[in-house]
């Protein structure tokens, strides 16, 4: 098997399940650790900041520093800072989302934005649906944060950002620009931050259709783990490739 | 040009724009009590009750009476009474919607139902997305009743039921199933209503994806009057064919 300098990994249903942690997960990245591998930690999940999501991993057992996590949100961030010049921006999201978008230097509307981003957001309304697709109509260009349509909860799969957005997108016609997993730009802006070439570098994670999908997108390996929402079965029946395969990342050797 | 003894008529667009009433519109309608023709004003608009819809008419100069108003909300109602014997169902609409499927026999609830019903609601929120989603994984079935993607108002296009029901059925990876026009169940009830066959009926309406193709979709000759959403430029590029097109109903003989 070939040797890669960076690691992109996944986090629920890669590192944990829902409040569970899955215990070859922590010995897997203590052993990145030790052998000074570059890693970061990459998810689709814009609502929280890096600093809550590194606490929430150190409780876990994982070693983490806010720097070591990229989410979602600091990607449509950085879209907004290095595309399009740090615009006017009416954000549909959460605390993770906004206070991203503002650290890039844009500023947060609600009069005559140039952008509007769309992540998930557990105060959703027609109201904002309505502000979304005025803006829209006007010229405002549709972002989605990540396309995920469910999120898996305690109490079952709940609606993702990408449920929201295809509200926006059905209201307005107009077709999203996504960043995160499985489109290029989160992988891209990621590989810069953790100073790796995709040659060298492997994506893990346990969803075919973002984490897998990405990699094959972005030309980079992929390790799919069997500890989330994929099963074996799923994958044979998938036309979606990973380059391996593990049921649990005590078997995969860095 | 053949002769109708039944008419199934489009409201906004066709009967008036917004606040502004069509004179020609008053003046045919008038014309069809004269001529002692059945009709229905048939309207993908759930949210009114029939008694406002026609209030809103009579405020116009149309002559209407509640009993010659079909709403999407009516149609799904008798679909939910006629075909699914009045279950428990979750509502995310508004008053004519609620109502409509009360008077059905149907119970409202949010404990178990088995029908989740989507309409437009400008109340609608992410705990209202997040139960229909919980409701329709636990096996309920999901009814839309109408598809309009965006609904015309003085203040611009604003999200319509189609948009609220592409969030859910994005959430829930589910197919729903559309009552409002263009698809059949709304025209079939409206002509049991009417009394009227397929043959001896026309589709009056400005809409090339709703009035049009419904009438296409029913084997109902159809009427488009460029009075509204549709002018004739993009009816030449449109797939969809009308069986007559008038540029003001004043043109049409009864």
């Amino acid at each position: 098997m070939k040797k890669y300098e960076g690691y992109l990994i996944d986090l629920d249903g890669t590192l944990y399940r829902g409040s569970e942690m899955i215990p070859d997960a922590v010995e897997f990245i203590k052993r990145l650790q030790q052998a000074e591998r570059r890693y970061l930690y990459l998810t689709n999940n814009s609502s929280r900041l890096p600093e809550q999501v590194a606490e929430r991993l150190r409780a876990f057992g994982f070693p983490a520093k806010p720097e070591q996590v990229y989410t979602s949100a600091l990607a449509t961030a950085n879209y907004l800072k290095e595309e399009l010049s740090s615009p006017y921006v009416y954000v549909i999201g959460e605390e993770g989302l906004k206070r991203a978008i503002e650290e890039a230097g844009c500023t947060l509307t609600e009069n005559n934005p140039e952008v509007v981003v769309v992540g998930i957001d557990r105060q959703f309304t027609y109201e904002k649906m309505k502000k979304a697709s005025l803006f829209i109509r006007q010229g405002a260009q549709l972002i989605g944060s990540n396309p995920d349509k469910a999120l898996p909860t305690e109490i079952g799969l709940l609606p993702g950002a990408g449920s929201l957005i295809a509200a926006i997108a059905t209201a307005t016609g107009v077709k999203p620009l996504i960043i995160g997993k499985p489109e290029p730009i989160i992988l891209r802006y990621a590989l810069e931050k953790l100073g790796s070439s995709p040659e060298n570098t492997l994506i893990i994670g346990d969803n075919l259709e973002t984490d897998i999908l990405a990699g094959v997108n972005s030309q980079i390996d992929t390790l799919l783990v069997y500890s989330g929402v994929t099963t074996p079965e799923m994958y044979e029946h998938s036309s979606i490739s990973a380059t391996y395969q593990v049921a649990s990342l005590s078997e995969w050797t860095i």
